[in-house]
């Protein structure tokens, strides 16, 4: 296969445009191959192995320099720059992660997970270039539903000011994560479909050259576009038209269930295994229809990730004019879910842990400064969520649990979650965010409050010498180190649901001084400023020991969450040995020391 | 007078152009005497005083909303809302804050300081009220420069596919607080020199109908266009074309220096009192163009805050081409900041620390996750910044030391901060802020360390029992605290100068268990997750106790400086005092305790 002669850039040089579909093909049944096996990016992949290949043959990688958007898309970038066998054999598929990482390769030049911010770096690139006075090209690769969020515009804006030659290549595939939105969506289909030429141009009045590639498969008219573009001492977009998911007629049929795939049977599309009969999205989608169905003003507010909370395209039909799209645009989604509040409407956002933090400045000033009644939904919170450190779902706490008129929630289990969420809708008091618990659906007998508006903790189990304070998804594990701590020791612990990750609960704070010494924290997230911090914050200056447990905030790359959970010693085992260790210093050497 | 008369929207239906003409005059004279007096945002103010009264005599407020962007130029709606007793009198100036502001007055809906969220706000309220079946008008106010922030991209890009009435105003006075930047800047001059029309008109891409009033000082165009607009069922953009600075001569011609008036005399625009003739602004701009002078490489870029870092008209022209300006888009300026360095340049960023928490994405992914070795300068990082909720520089440390991979340097004195910036420059190891101590230049005689890759405190005075760490800004406080408690009660606290944010030095904290009891820690920030939670995290499960000092994350509006220390017991008496409280406690009543 030609495949296994690329070993880098220099090797696509000397083929033939007829080698090159050849080598097209090699790399669509590899990339489908290996992500049969491991899932992965794969419809965005598919989408742009032509553009990929065109931009590796015309382009001297890495003096020039490609910028994958993203780089959810830079499989192929991958293969084709040195790390083909980590696509080819199975057994060094774990060998490179899904987005470019500049310590797998020197064709990579950052790590990149988010959206939108290709063509910022690729301005950044062409200054520092400039300032040295070299001469190397340097391109965005950018899909059009990237296109969406803000940074694009301000770079795309701020690239003709600085004056230089910088590419940027559109791959439009007419898609987000389901399908795109938005008036650059139309003006692309427009473009697409009268041959480039349309009354006011997005990219020409932002004072950009712009050229069209109406087949983005065609490796002829992408060579040829690219060479005519290659060493341009002016800002210009090349626009090509592609199809995602090209090449398997599973992934170009279905593109929103292919943008992400899990392992599949090759054969037939259907991938391995199930979705749990009970998880939180089919939940809680089913909750928030009925509650649209009830209430003409509730709304839901999503950017590009509706799945997370079940939102699939029977269930958005469904919600009709209540349900909101507004392309990957968390800050316009966030000021505007704060402004349906103060108009008297009951929104609810949904996102990942990960994605709230693009849009901090709107959650503090237009959420929480006014003070509007919305609702934020938390998904992927934990370290079950996202494994690549772009992605890491643990950082929310520090950033939203320390904005002031918050109310931030943890729920434990199901019925907390709806009973949270029932109230928030309905609320005009506050903004809330709910943080789903990420380590599964479980449930509680127990009678649930059904307001939220004060800081309350749950004593669950009343013990002595040892609170437990187990947050949110971490609950479970709280219950697990009482049992086993009694277990080793005979101490019966006190083990709270605290709920809350906002505020402190010092009423039940202050009662545990009595007859305890150690309290532990355990919450699914970074320490560093997080639920624990404030309790460790509140015993300071008492005699109160504290033991916060949850993530160091250095995350590794694609870990493996056992391990992680590990490495910060937070298995059952190791919580209570720690537990052992501080209630031995202190009574020397007896648990159960009653002095 | 007119202005006299004005109670509320409804007294100026009645008026002719004629009076309208003699109240915009009247405005203007308030406006000129309330600034001069306390100082305030003068020149966006003169410049919207026309198009505030046509649309307060066209639509009707507060039915119809209207949503002013940043809302520093709110100060002629205030006016005409019921709230002019607060420019006309003296003793009522202070009755009114800066922005909109929702406690005021039922015609402003939210607490608004940072630009580029009135779309999005628009949007929303529009969606709501669609939801609800009304039918009033919505109308967003934005001067050109928040054009440039991307946020007001996204909601124009989905203002269309929302698919109804909404009102965009374009305040186009051709300035952001310094000079504007970007295409679209360019975009709208051309169409102030074309009268609207352009061969790609970037609000007609974006799907917005378009007018123009060519002078946006004129009463009737203005009245004629909102009239036109008026009840619109689908999105449209009105372009006024205004003079920042209008009818007070000295801000026409310098709009830069009038942007923010500090308060002055009328007749020859001198502003009373100057400033220190010690600054920070003045001594790291005259650092930096030295640096700019010997190393090609090095460029400093700004989000249109050159002014934080003493970039001047002169000084800007001075650097040349190693100064970016990207206008009020800080997502774009840090990514491109991180790629510069990445690139091999020696980038300096610099804002307010409230304007970083619009970038966090951009600062923990591109330049954190990615190790960009950038150096990022947070100014107005203090109690004594701003004091308007939405401005406070008080949330910095809590959202940036928490990021993986960043050094975070609070310098207490001049000779550190350029020491620092010094090493930072040049230095390839890591992103790099630096937190300018805002209470004053303070020197000092020790040497100073040239390298700060490793987390070192410095402990300035050995001591026992007590140890005061007193960060950045609040050193000098550290040091007034060490003296009275010697004064007070005989015990001769340790002082130590942590300079690092981030990290935790170990090998002195552990040094402090043997001849300590207590350690206090001091900052200039909300304690909420910021330096001193890491002290209090790390002693947790120790016998030592930890006493936190900094501000509650409820940041009133408006405060008053030495108010809100006073309420956070951070002047020196209060810390002296809470110290005494618990080696009282400890001691049963001895402070000299040796046991």
């Amino acid at each position: 296969m030609i495949i296994e002669t690329i070993n880098g850039p220099q090797n696509l040089k000397n083929l033939s445009i007829n080698d090159l579909n050849i080598l097209s093909s090699e790399i669509r049944e590899t990339l489908i191959k290996k992500m049969s096996k491991c899932g992965g990016h794969m419809a965005s992949n598919l989408g742009v192995v032509e553009i990929t290949l065109a931009l590796h043959t015309v382009f001297n990688s890495p003096i020039d320099k490609i910028i994958f958007d993203v780089s959810h898309q830079s499989y192929v970038h991958k293969i084709l720059t040195g790390r083909k066998d980590a696509f080819l054999y199975e057994e060094k598929y774990d060998d490179v992660s899904g987005y470019s990482n500049p310590e797998e390769s020197v064709h990579d030049f950052f790590n990149i997970g988010h959206t939108s911010t290709s063509i910022s770096l690729a301005c950044g690139m062409a200054k520092a270039r400039d300032l040295k006075g070299e001469k190397e090209n340097i391109i965005a690769v950018i899909g059009d539903a990237s296109l969406d969020g803000g940074e694009s515009f301000e770079a795309l804006n701020y690239a003709v000011e600085l004056g230089t030659g910088l590419i940027v290549v559109v791959n439009d595939n007419d898609m987000s994560i389901p399908e795109n939105h938005g008036a650059l969506n139309r003006l692309l289909n427009e473009l697409r479909d009268n041959n480039g030429v349309v009354e006011n141009n997005y990219f020409k009045s932002l004072g950009f050259e712009y050229i069209l590639v109406r087949d983005g498969h065609d490796l002829d008219a992408l060579i040829g576009a690219f060479e005519k573009v290659k060493g341009t001492n002016h800002p210009v977009v090349v626009h090509c038209c592609t199809q995602k998911g090209k090449g398997y007629i599973f992934a170009e049929k279905d593109r929103e269930k292919w943008h992400w795939a899990r392992p599949f049977l090759i054969e037939t599309g259907e991938y391995y295994g199930g979705v749990p009969a009970e998880n939180y999205g089919a939940i809680v989608a089913q909750f928030l229809l009925e509650k649209i169905n009830n209430d003409s003003d509730v709304v839901v507010v999503t950017a590009s990730t509706p799945l997370c909370i079940g939102f699939n395209a029977e269930n958005r039909k469904k919600a009709g004019k209540q349900f909101i799209d507004v392309g990957i645009a968390e800050q316009n989604a966030l000021s505007m879910t704060a402004a349906i509040a103060r108009r008297g409407g009951k929104p609810v956002f949904a996102t990942n842990s990960t994605f709230y933090q693009r849009a901090y400045d709107q959650i503090e000033q237009e959420m929480c400064i006014s003070k509007c009644p919305a609702t934020m939904i938390v998904t992927h919170a934990s370290v079950y969520g996202h494994t690549n450190d772009t992605h890491a779902g643990l950082y929310d706490m520090t950033l939203m649990a320390n904005i002031p008129n918050l109310i931030y929630l943890a729920p434990a289990n199901k019925e907390e979650y709806l009973a949270m969420l029932d109230w928030s809708i309905d609320q005009t008091l506050a903004p809330v965010a709910i943080r789903v618990p990420w380590t599964g659906v479980h449930h509680v007998q127990r009678e649930i409050p059904k307001d939220y508006s004060i800081t309350k903790y749950d004593t669950v189990v009343k013990g002595s010498k040892v609170a437990i304070i187990a947050l949110g998804g971490f609950f479970q594990l709280g219950e697990n180190v009482v049992k086993k701590l009694y277990k080793e020791t005979g101490v019966s612990a006190t083990l709270i649901n605290p709920r809350f990750i906002t505020g402190i609960d010092k009423s039940t704070l202050d009662g545990l001084k009595s007859e305890h010494i150690l309290v532990v924290t355990l919450e699914d997230g970074i320490i560093n400023g997080g639920f624990g911090s404030k309790i460790a914050q509140y015993y300071a200056a008492d005699d109160m020991k504290v033991l916060n447990k949850g993530f160091s905030m250095n995350i590794p790359n694609r870990y493996v969450p056992s391990e992680w959970m590990s490495e910060n010693r937070l298995h059952t085992d190791q919580i209570v040995e720690d537990i052992k260790n501080i209630l031995c210093k202190k009574y020397r050497g007896n648990y159960l020391n009653n002095s």
